[in-house]
């Protein structure tokens, strides 16, 4: 066991897209767990666009802007090192918002103990994690979608995006992907798609009608901006828009393009807000759902790692300028 | 009866919020149904603000903006003079799409024989028409109220407004109006309304809170812009939004304000577009429910009249600057 902890904090606050000088790598001592504490060693550290507004202080989760010093706040999944917590025993593997560092306390709050058997560790921040639920709740939940139906997603091999593409497959439904490379696209076909179209071609708004001749059923919205307006020109009339991320504006909210309401009462749509943690009670529904299917193979994601609590800023801004090819997720040490 | 026919037409192409400098009567001669056509003679004229859209070629109904001298299409209601057409007698009454002129004629197209003694004669063009129907649609089809739910609507006082806070009533929910003034709010709550607020006064948003302190069930939107995000401030977690008029970009598109995608996503709102021809086949079902409503006063309603076909542009120039006093209507012959 290492003797220090190491934790990720901001040298500045964030501009725009992150670049690796906004983050340093600080050591400090590693925790004493006090009465009703447990100190968790973090194996993997889940990366999220949200992180980008919650460090700003425009997210539900973080009203206030970090400043210089300040460590962003995260998922990790993690090994109990020290329990004086009557829930949870040495040697438990653990969920919990342990942030960008090596080692953290946990009182409990928010803190799960893993079926470690049920599906491999780092899959509990993703698929199995509040991108899954995420993708679940906008599924199964909120759009309910029926055999036959067409859905189209953006951010496609995200982790959400993947979800639910594969989620609507599994439904017995078609599901068509908005990505931003060739190669991105490829994966996600590779994933089951019936379609992906690379936002970034010049001909894209064309592929996308070609790729949905009958148009969707169904629009599951990360990223708002025009890529929303973008899928209004083939969402079917009577469509349903699932509103859950606002991608194009985390980075730098000025540059946002918001919603012109003549979309939506032209097409007839019914647009729903999807906010995860209302569904933290429904978990046990979509782990039954999502874990037998990650242990046979019906449903795969992928994994954009890097080793390292000193790689997290860098892997971060990667994450932010969307190169990211899967779920971005940091490996702080060997399970 | 009168020898000529007289039209009004646009002077000019409109430019922001209409002046009665901007139409102009011209007399043409009545003419003579066709075989399968008939005469009609208006007696009511309905002016609404979607014409204002439609003249500028930017309505779901006309995608060609009107030049000087084109007369805009409007709803009437009037007499059948001469029929050649085996679906309507002379003395019929009926409502049709006869525009901004004293007579029309008809090839039956969306051409409904009107039942004389279920309500007075303008109410077609009002409660029991367009505005009506699409009260009738967000609050029973598409919100589907409930008792003790709490409805806020805005342009109270305008046709669409009202009858959705009256139906609200009936279906025994709670109903709060956004009027302009405080004189049509006094009048909005004559109608039944537990509250009205005026969103010209200074303290708008502090005393629409004060007037909803549980929030808002549902909104429903006539008006898009800044009024749908200030609604937004009182609408309730996992409120419904029915988005049914952009009033405020009718006079001028360019200075219209989006909607931020972040406040239906943080409120979990489902927002429903609405487009009243959806319902016409259920017109019936609608009528069924408010013209008994209407006979014996359980429902009411206020016209803003003009009279005389020569005060339609000045009539139309109020209706935009919203200055009416509820549903607008210029009143051409004698019933």
């Amino acid at each position: 066991m290492q003797q220090k902890n190491h934790q990720v904090v901001l040298s500045r606050p964030l501009n725009g897209v992150p670049v690796v000088e906004d983050f340093r790598v600080q050591e400090v001592p590693i925790p004493e767990p006090g009465p009703g504490e447990l100190l968790v060693r973090h194996i993997y550290l889940s990366l999220d666009p949200y992180q980008r507004s919650a460090i700003a202080g425009r997210h539900m989760a973080s009203r206030q802007p970090l400043g210089a010093g300040a460590m962003p706040m995260a998922e990790t999944v993690g090994q109990v090192l020290r329990s004086r917590h009557p829930g949870y025993r040495e040697g438990d593997y653990v969920r919990h918002f342990g942030g960008w560092q090596e080692y953290a306390l946990s009182s409990g709050e928010q803190t799960e103990v893993l079926e470690r058997d049920r599906a491999p560790l780092s899959a509990w921040l993703g698929v199995l994690g509040m991108p899954g639920l995420t993708a679940w709740a906008s599924m199964v939940a909120l759009a309910d979608v029926q055999p036959g139906q067409v859905v189209l997603v953006s951010a496609a091999l995200g982790p959400v995006g993947s979800m639910v593409g594969q989620i609507a497959l599994q439904r017995g439904a078609h599901a068509v992907g908005i990505a931003g490379s060739d190669e991105k696209c490829a994966f996600v076909r590779e994933l089951g798609f019936g379609a992906c179209v690379n936002y970034r071609s010049a001909d894209f708004l064309q592929t996308l009608a070609a790729a949905l001749p009958e148009g969707a059923d169904i629009y599951h919205d990360n990223v708002g901006g025009q890529m929303l307006a973008d899928a209004f020109t083939v969402l079917k009339n009577y469509g349903t828009v699932i509103l859950c991320g606002l991608m194009e504006r985390y980075n730098d909210p000025a540059r946002s393009k918001p919603l012109d309401l003549a979309l939506p009462i032209v097409k007839r749509a019914v647009m729903k807000g999807l906010v995860v943690t209302d569904f933290e009670d429904r978990r046990a529904q979509f782990m039954d759902f999502v874990a037998p299917r990650i242990a046979d193979g019906r449903i795969r994601y992928r994994e954009d790692r890097a080793i390292g609590i000193a790689a997290t800023g860098a892997h971060f801004a990667r994450l932010m300028r969307g190169e990211n090819l899967g779920k971005s997720v940091v490996v702080l040490a060997d399970e």
